[in-house]
């Protein structure tokens, strides 16, 4: 540990005489004391003081305090994190089933036959319900038809454009501002000790890509989601990669340790998720040797949020309610454990 | 940029009013400049100076200078290499062959049959050529054998316990003296320079997960290669992931931009390999907008190394020297630009 004698008031009446290595040491040092002195402000000012808050605290304090027994060195501390309802809202609708809806909408005109064929005419009449009804086969239909047969790039401006314009179907905000405040603290917390922060969601791969580094801070190499197959061909002198209308990856569920092996390589320390479509990714995380932290985010908020849980169509959370205490999973109960929680202070 | 005068020897003779702040930000400029100046000192020593080397610093220079217009923001410097041929030796045969082979011998108690089956009994004696001959179905048999129906834990075991004593056939040397010195300093110098450093192998991504950190500095998460599918199954409360056999991704020619793009989501800036396998890796890395560069070795050193290209077997390289020119990639002649090649002193 750095000393703080360093840093004392007497050092103005000190005469350097080391010159540069001394200013060097003396500086890292008091920054080292200043970075510490600043996080200990309060790392996480939208969580409510308790005890979900203390075990956040309490296990990031014991993997990175070295020479502990449950010291975990920086390149084993993986984060990982769910998307929607883990990060941002995913209530009443994900918000990339309205991407689709928006497509199919725009590309309508070039497809009459769509107003008679499902799942397509439900889509664009905006019936959810019987277009659920089309099960995974209409499913695929409307991921043929928005997601794939064109190129990565193609795909990525689409989005792009897309996010510039796009507004929540219920508060109307940007989905930029339908993210929790409490988990950017918490990914920006855990950076800030050495964790390197990944997204592992249901939602495609590409598509969380396209906004994620901006509005969380993890970089396209951090996310790992569900994929459509890919090919790289080189048209008219570009090369290219072409999104095919096939499923390579359902990052769902046990899909989600799959996920997580493919493309980390190694067990997080850390896992969050909100739904029971995060329980194989806590259930693998934490099954792992040494200290480890399980996070489910329980929607109980029914004024600032949704309130929703074992009846959901939506992010399901009931086995991971009924578990959580025997595998030793924090729930986070958002009514009470949040005191803001979106990004704007309003809420 | 920061300042120099704040080094000068005639800081011996300031006297520090402003306490911490101050020494804060004398400290870290004074940090900055020594890093620098211990940069210049020569980042890449094994490298003879020359065209090849000094194009290599120019672009480094180049993307890391704030203001000018190549430069690129730390986010976006993205380096991947090869491995076999590129990071470490790929002659006579590749390492995980060998690997392959060795559990073949380890497990043939268990397998009576495999005396006189293919291509099982080609590799018990050691028949490269028969073995060949088997074709993928052969090598499909040889990969499900030594490779799947297994758990991702018991596989690394197995290679971690097999590097243990694994000895290169012709210098007899452990596989982590196999590997190339100023590739080593290339690495450290692109990191040192904010590049994130990835391995996009045709290799297994299991087996090189094994040593890729201690051997070269890369971390799990930041290694692409060839897989098998895997699956998450819970066996006697356990969870595990299984590798099956059944083809996930060959990462390898037009697989590697396929890889990249599942794995990193974003275009490398810089991309090295040393066969037409790595053809269309640096063909999708360089066709980017802005400062690419593109980096292929040569083989041409039949003394420290061995000697080859258009007509091998392993790692051929015919394309890659008929396009790198009005590509812009740089060809490395390892004989001519490489004044060392292995990492001890003695070659």
């Amino acid at each position: 540990m750095p000393s703080h004698q360093l840093c004392h008031p007497h050092i103005t009446r000190l005469r350097l005489i080391g010159g540069l290595l001394w200013l060097l040491v003396a500086g890292l040092t008091c920054f080292g004391n200043f970075a510490a002195a600043s996080a200990g402000g309060d790392p996480l000012p939208s969580w409510s003081d308790g005890a979900s808050k203390q075990a956040i605290v309490n296990f990031v304090e014991k993997v990175t305090t070295e020479g502990s027994p449950g010291f975990v060195p920086k390149n084993r501390r993986i984060a990982t994190f769910d998307n929607d309802g883990t990060l941002w809202a995913e209530q009443p609708v994900y918000f990339q089933l309205i991407y689709a809806l928006d497509q199919i909408k725009k590309l309508a005109p070039q497809h009459p036959e769509w107003k008679t064929e499902e799942p397509f005419a439900s889509a664009l009449k905006g019936d959810l319900d019987t277009l659920a009804a089309s099960g995974k086969q209409g499913l695929m239909k409307l991921i043929a038809a928005t997601h794939a047969d064109m190129t990565a790039d193609e795909f990525s401006d689409n989005v792009s454009q897309w996010l510039k314009t796009a507004r929540h179907p219920k508060s109307n905000r940007p989905y930029n501002e339908m993210v929790y405040q409490p988990m950017l603290e918490l990914l920006d917390y855990l950076r800030a000790n050495g964790f390197k922060t990944f997204i592992v969601s249901g939602g495609g791969i590409d598509f969380l890509r396209v906004f994620a580094e901006q509005t969380y801070g993890i970089p396209p190499e951090q996310v790992v989601g569900s994929s459509l197959k890919a090919e790289y061909e080189v048209r008219d002198g570009k090369p290219e990669i072409l999104k095919r209308a096939e499923i390579n990856l359902i990052n769902d569920k046990a899909g989600k340790p799959v996920g997580i092996h493919q493309h980390i390589g190694q067990r997080p320390i850390f896992a969050a998720g909100n739904s029971d479509g995060d329980f194989e990714m806590l259930e693998w995380s934490t099954a792992g040797q040494g200290p480890r932290f399980g996070l489910l985010l329980h929607h109980t908020d029914g004024k600032r949020e949704w309130a929703y849980d074992r009846e959901s169509h939506i992010g399901r959370l009931e086995k991971g309610l009924d578990q959580a205490k025997e595998r030793g999973w924090i729930v986070i109960d958002m009514q009470r454990d949040w005191g803001q929680i979106f990004p704007d202070a309003t809420n």
